[in-house]
């Protein structure tokens, strides 16, 4: 499990095989300790029934026939039930990490160098991936408007690439797009971008040569431009970048597939940002539970008025920033709603990862 | 034919075989007789020369040449024909009906059983269906903003299920999501979810176990919530609710395929809304032919302006609510513009219905 | 190449054979003559290390490798170059070509004659087409709200047909629905639509008779509106129609495909309209580089707020009118952000085209 984050599933059996089922009252009590241990017991309730019913001091109803009577259901249940408990499942690698530039005469400079690797993308599942500096996504580049910016880039792949600055308004010769405005950096060679950056927002970095297969290998990162001017809807506790991709490593966020998606976590009542990239070739209209999302940007520029939704549709390319207001306590499940992007009879995986709110 | 729509099919022929294409003249007599027995007149002309090209005392340059030169070609319209006319074709079993509550000390009760039934999608077509109550989608469930309301779901099914409240802001221990915020509920067994509703809008309740399978078979259902503080604009005369789907039973809306699924029906010079509602895997861009449509909310949230469109692109887990100012008579097409959702040599099917607006 | 172009590709070789692979400065000295001999001088620089980099008297740390340690990837990039100096290609026919109507008391006349054709969609590429007048898209029809227009169809293909424009809210019977608003025009037959048009924008005209495989197959094209008060914003300098399809012809921008497509030309300090129309089954994110758009209309609405991206997802049916401030010299790239609709191994193809900025 990541250090410092909280334990995410609700539920666990002492011994999850199939001969383990429990009576239900069993079942709820290892939950409630589970859930209390881990310190977030908001997220699951001490009784199957609702406390609210409870409290309203009327029968709601429920009856709970006997377990079991399924074989199939519940060995169904538990194959659902094991992916929710491996959340967050540890893997080796991260990507997304912070690259502190070097600065030199008020330049900061970046280096990533790209380079084929065995990237794990959920439990001991290696895939083989194109990586900058072997993370997926590669090393977030965070920098100011009107910095100055030299990013000099390493190809240690078998083949050609470049590095392509989408969404940064930027001199035509270090757009990245070679053969129009500069030559394929070769195997073995290094290229060097250098730029005053015009406009803010949530940008990206990625391959534009043989990109259907170089991004979707990994060839990809955060390029976050803080304005000058910031809006106050922007001051908030947590900022997270969250890229979607659909490529050889099939259904990712932040290149790792659920259980080994890392869930973002809030403290109750923050406002947190959220910047969705999607780097992917399919639409992925992400929905967050139990509370909504209000846009702010798309693509980098602010919106004319913030708008709210829980659905946010994704298609490849766009950046959208949304700010979400945690004042709803617990574990909330996000997740891409094209379901089978999501789920399957063996339970979730790929596109799902939750936003914890600690009370 | 469903009771008190009009006929929406503009053309009949006597004896629709390939024997019987007659003269034009005699087809648009049958057509106008036919159009007028309906009290749809508007919809089909009188003269194969546009009235106006008339008026205008102009020659509008149209030269029948001979029929059926192609008998491909006569075949294929026969068959498109033939689907237009079956059109609102009567099925077994209807969707969305709105369900009564049972109020107990101010609480609204609501009780859906999840089962599996056979289910008439289009004339003579029965699927293996999952359903609430029988329906496809599951009953309207519609409440007011700070409702206290409880449901009670009974699982008839072979697997284990739950419900998910899509879009509304509940307590965590209600939002349906097995292993995070409860156990699924196994074959057999009820279990009960209580709250008091917080945030308006159009949302849904569907399964989220198993869902990419389980929605797919048809367990959903429209849950709306109306808003304590109506704006102006939301004062109509009819409100519709258009699911849309694309899982096991193909391209649906409300449960149906064309030519089963039910228009929609307003007078001239009523304002209508209709709420989208994709549970699908698939975005759905709705075309309406004849008015536009001007969109009021997404996800349940009021736009911060309203904007208008003819074509509203409807992602999986998203709402758009619209409203069509129905100032042009007449049966209008209205579909999905994916147009091999909708379309086929053999002619329409799957994602297309009408809007028709009466004089 | 078109007449009146400038050349695009910014690198090429006087033998663009395997054995000319030549030393990096070689390549681009000879870069840069051809640059410079076409006029779009910004769009290279002459030095590896870029200018900026020269300035700010820093090393860029650029360290080329000897060229050609992986054969493959070298003859990977010389496809790839093939594809962009080929571009734009030439090819036989040309879509969309304003067509000047006929005045008869006031009405403006316009005749189209669906038929089927040999279309070259790519140089030495010729696919089967069922054109308007021989072209794809069919010719650009242009009116101005409150026109009375004749649109005369004549039907030489082995199939019925009809034509239905999408977006312009027209009386019923002219909506051209077969067996809803008029019988379909068979082969051989000609039909007369007119109407006044009510409402402004960018709009089409398309078969709405067995269309998922008749506009696929090039039964399409604009058909725009001018307002009668126009908005400031759309005082422009070019106006651009940009049809997006997907259909038999694979992916095409104005029913060419990479690199036969047409870049769009523009001075520096201009302002462009582009009108995007999707005529295909799957979405379309535009992406253009170095500049952003300003999103002005919605299926021939004005928008409440303008809004700016860099990514435009444009759905099936969808139209959407953008501003581009072209105040960045060079060649763009502008393409489909679902990189396989624009790149594979063998280089760019399909729905790639550039906004050419020229100073």
């Amino acid at each position: 499990m990541s250090p410092g984050l909280p334990l995410l599933y609700m539920s666990t059996r002492t011994k999850p095989t199939l001969e383990s089922a429990t009576s239900r009252r069993g079942f709820l009590q290892t939950t409630a300790l589970t859930a209390l241990a881990a310190g977030v017991a908001t997220a699951c309730k001490p009784d199957a029934k609702p406390a609210a019913a409870t409290q309203a001091g009327t029968p709601t109803g429920g009856t709970m026939g006997p377990h079991d009577t399924t074989s199939a259901a519940t060995a169904m249940d538990q194959m659902h039930e094991a992916g929710i408990k491996a959340f967050p499942a540890k893997t080796a690698g991260k990507g997304n990490q912070l690259l502190a530039p070097r600065i030199e005469k008020g330049v900061k400079i970046f280096e990533v160098t790209a380079k084929r690797i065995q990237w794990e993308k959920e439990p001991g599942k290696y895939v083989e991936a194109w990586a900058y500096n072997e993370q997926i996504p590669g090393p977030q580049i965070r920098v100011k408007q009107g910095d100055r910016v030299r990013l000099v880039l390493h190809n240690e792949l078998p083949e050609s690439t470049c590095v392509h600055f989408h969404g940064v308004e930027l001199p035509n010769d270090q757009d990245g797009v070679p053969f129009i405005t500069q030559p394929p950096v070769k195997p073995g060679e290094s290229f060097t971008y250098e730029f005053t950056v015009p406009n803010s927002g949530t940008h990206m970095y990625h391959s534009h040569h043989n990109a259907a297969r170089q991004v979707g290998l990994g060839l990809l990162g955060a390029f976050i431009v803080e304005p000058n001017d910031p809006l106050p809807i922007e001051a908030v506790s947590e900022d997270f970048v969250f890229v979607l991709n659909d490529g050889a490593h099939g259904y990712t966020f932040n290149g790792k597939s659920f259980p080994a998606t890392e869930p973002l976590v809030a403290k109750l009542g923050q406002k947190i940002r959220i910047r969705f990239m999607n780097e992917g070739m399919m639409i992925h209209p992400m929905h967050l539970h139990g509370m909504h999302m209000t846009v702010i940007a798309k693509d980098g520029w602010n919106v004319p008025a913030p708008w709210k939704c829980d659905t946010l549709n994704v298609a490849p390319g766009e950046r959208w920033d949304v700010i979400v207001n945690c004042n709803n306590p617990g574990t909330w499940a996000f997740h891409c709603h094209i379901l089978p992007h999501a789920e399957s009879d063996h339970g979730m995986f790929g596109m799902v990862t939750a936003l914890v709110v600690q009370k």
